[in-house]
């Protein structure tokens, strides 16, 4: 089974690497582009494991490992396959 | 308009930190862990166009500024709202 962790910054923590990449582009001719936040994914293969038991754990790795509950927040998605 | 562009590794390229990840994960007890990638995201948020005109922009975004083509390559998904 696949499985999708998705970590972003809270929505009330500066993000200045997105900022300055919202402002390269506004500076590069795009105008429309209003803001930028940067966040990072990983993609994990799982084997022996069905989605209820996976999702606790992923969910567990996630908080522990994956992100920094202090400033980020992070979102598990399964894939079937 | 929210748009999301995802920059991950092409298969054929080591992503050693994700190896390290997969790695530390099983040593943590998690033998089901079979292997992590890990890759980037961009929330970007968009004025004055529509998804028509935004898609082709972001395709260039994506391509000369978010990612490296040579080893990286890129997903752009628009959200309307």
């Amino acid at each position: 089974m696949k499985a999708l962790v998705y970590v972003t910054l809270k929505k009330t923590v500066l993000d200045p690497q997105g900022a300055t990449i919202a402002r390269a582009l506004q500076g590069m001719g795009h105008p429309e582009i209003a803001s930028v936040r940067q966040g990072k994914f990983f993609e994990i293969e799982i084997e022996g494991m069905d989605a209820a038991q996976a999702r606790p754990m992923l969910e567990r790795i996630a908080e522990d490992v994956l992100s920094n509950p202090v400033i980020e927040e992070f979102r598990v998605e399964l894939l079937q396959d």
